[in-house]
């Protein structure tokens, strides 16, 4: 994997690059749709690849309990089983083993985790070892290292001993020897505290990764506090390195995050929303998340969900229709208000890499309403310090 | 509406013909996906489109009930409203009427029917009339005739009442004013019985509508029933008509029907059927349902659900990763086998019509599975009588 960075905004730091991996070659910023199962929830592969997407997120643990990924390796890997030939990601399957142990269903040892799955209730143990052998198997292009999620309302105590499993863990990653075509990201944990996660990173920047994470942003923490972390730790990462931000977000959190300097993004959140019927939308005072279910929206047989969006769902529907759909709970609607997030995350992502290139960034965040005259720059000033 | 009967099969009575709306000419035999509340369950337009459905049928009591009849005039009527630009037939609304009244919840009088709605639990008043009103507000370009649709086990008495009083009704249909670009079908009845059959229809073809359908032909009855009476009906219609056989069906439906003199069909079971995980598959017997769960299919990396098969699904994923997906709950797979599944009706109409004109229709029907030698070719022998 060679990673190239292009051009840097000097007022913002934001950075344009290019991820050269094994299936393909990834422009950064970049947005990755979440494909838990295999699959992103209700959008073929067809219509993921005409939105431009150029990679996508594959769960270690689903794909680990079932179908197994000693299958998907007979399959011949992820790209084969699942026919989507552009690069894959692998989370570690930490995120959802932990999210065991908040539940009481899980037992944290230092050499790992012992959890009961959810579909059968047998027993597993997880561990550095075992998640760099099964996202072998998967055989992902960027495999991300095993590492220990706090909940965000851990002690300081208990953050500090997450960070330290972690570096320790993800040395054991990095001794594992992977595929030729995969790299192994590493995850800079340290919660709310700030020398936490500077400790953290240090360590792990000590290994030399081809890439790093920023993880337990998306865990709990306000937004405050994800927009600090963020701000902070972004330009302390290497600046030669791809820096990911995990499951972020929204438009607003990828604008202020490119802001920040990060580089890759994946969330759920597209996919999602659309089953409760939400949207992204932009306004005058910046991006919101609106319900299709809108009064307004009833009779309106002449706009779309979202003005002047050139996403396909934008180009033929009008939020009447929509909305019919959604309160007759017809599935097509699902995947009709997936495309216009999904599409406007992946396009947010590209207008802000060619703002970057063609040095008018700061413009175009202003008028995407962060860094906007009506929030005084504050933002603006938070992110160069 | 013009229709061009193009050729005959001699030796079947198969035919292909030119169906001219104003949305756009249809090639029959065709068959039409329902978007019931307009949208074929979980499969966006685009696809229908690229499947190449060439007409679909919407349902004016799910219409009627919501969003309303009114609001979709005003949006312009069904193409405008939907973004289906190509024709739509819609059903009378009789048929789920009636469906009332076999669970309590209507009162059949001489002039319509009394109901309460599924949704709001309103008391509607639905005769031939408000019927036509409905589906003129709607802009369908084929309107069904208002019907009564008798339980398949009625007895003779109650369908001869049936075939009376659909003969008034359709006669107060034909006396009301469309739009000029809609044409009325009426539909045949007389369930089981040859002579009550061959009166609906004699009291029909006087009328000498645009087009005909044989209506009750799957509401409960036997597949040898619905054989029989096709085979015995099918050829009584008009020539120079279009028949639609209404319901239908499976592949082997319609090799049977079009086999039979029937030119459209209609049918929920492509879509209804992938939420079950069942999909059209031809073996050398002949076409049949299967399950996408069989055990062969776990670990088929190497063979699309059904061999040699064109469509998007086959042309793309695996036996085991479909099973896979379905396993898992996985949405995306109702659309990958509908899109299967719809294809395959799709392809099979256009695959007879194609044979029809080509002169080699018997043949074609042979290589799939009716009038085959292990038929000893009895249907065959039936068709022709």
């Amino acid at each position: 994997m060679k990673f190239t960075l292009q051009k840097v905004c000097p007022k913002t730091g934001a950075r344009a690059g290019l991820l050269e991996t094994e299936h393909g070659v990834i422009e950064t910023p970049v947005f990755m749709p979440v494909a838990t199962k295999g699959s992103v929830r209700g959008i073929p592969w067809e219509t993921i690849k005409e939105l431009g997407a150029q990679i996508v997120l594959a769960n270690t643990y689903h794909l680990h309990i079932r179908p197994g990924d000693k299958l998907i390796q007979k399959a011949g890997g992820l790209h084969k089983w699942s026919n989507w030939s552009g690069p894959f990601l692998t989370d570690s399957g930490g995120f959802q083993v932990f999210s065991f142990a908040r539940r009481g269903k899980a037992k944290i040892m230092d050499s790992g985790v012992t959890f009961k799955d959810d579909l059968e209730g047998k027993m597993h143990f997880m561990g550095p070892k075992e998640s760099m052998e099964i996202q072998k198997n998967l055989g992902s292009d960027i495999v991300m290292a095993f590492d220990h999620c706090p909940p965000a309302d851990a002690t300081r105590e208990g953050i500090d001993y997450s960070v330290n499993l972690t570096t320790e863990w993800t040395k054991q990653c990095m001794d594992y020897e992977l595929q030729s075509h995969q790299s192994l990201f590493p995850i800079v944990q340290g919660g709310r505290f700030e020398d936490l996660r500077h400790k953290s990173l240090k360590e792990l920047v000590k290994l030399d990764a081809p890439g790093y994470a920023l993880g337990g942003v998306s865990v709990g923490e306000s937004r405050e506090e994800v927009d600090r972390i963020v701000q902070t730790m972004a330009n302390e990462l290497p600046s030669n390195k791809p820096r990911y931000l995990m499951g972020v977000g929204t438009p607003r959190d990828l604008l202020m995050s490119v802001t920040s300097g990060m580089d890759m993004f994946d969330c759920i959140l597209p996919t999602r929303l659309s089953r409760h019927g939400s949207f992204f939308r932009k306004n005058p005072e910046g991006w919101k998340t609106e319900s299709v279910t809108q009064k307004e929206f009833t009779e309106d047989f002449n706009n779309p969900i979202m003005k002047n969006c050139q996403c396909p769902t934008c180009s033929q529907f009008s939020r009447a229709y929509i909305k019919h759909l959604f309160k007759r709970s017809e599935i097509t609607v699902y995947y009709y208000i997936a495309v216009h997030n999904l599409y406007t995350l992946i396009n947010l992502t590209k207008n802000m890499r060619k703002a970057i290139l063609e040095d008018r960034f700061v413009e175009f965040i202003k008028s995407n309403g962060i860094l906007g005259e009506s929030s005084t720059e504050k933002e603006y000033n938070l992110v160069n310090t």
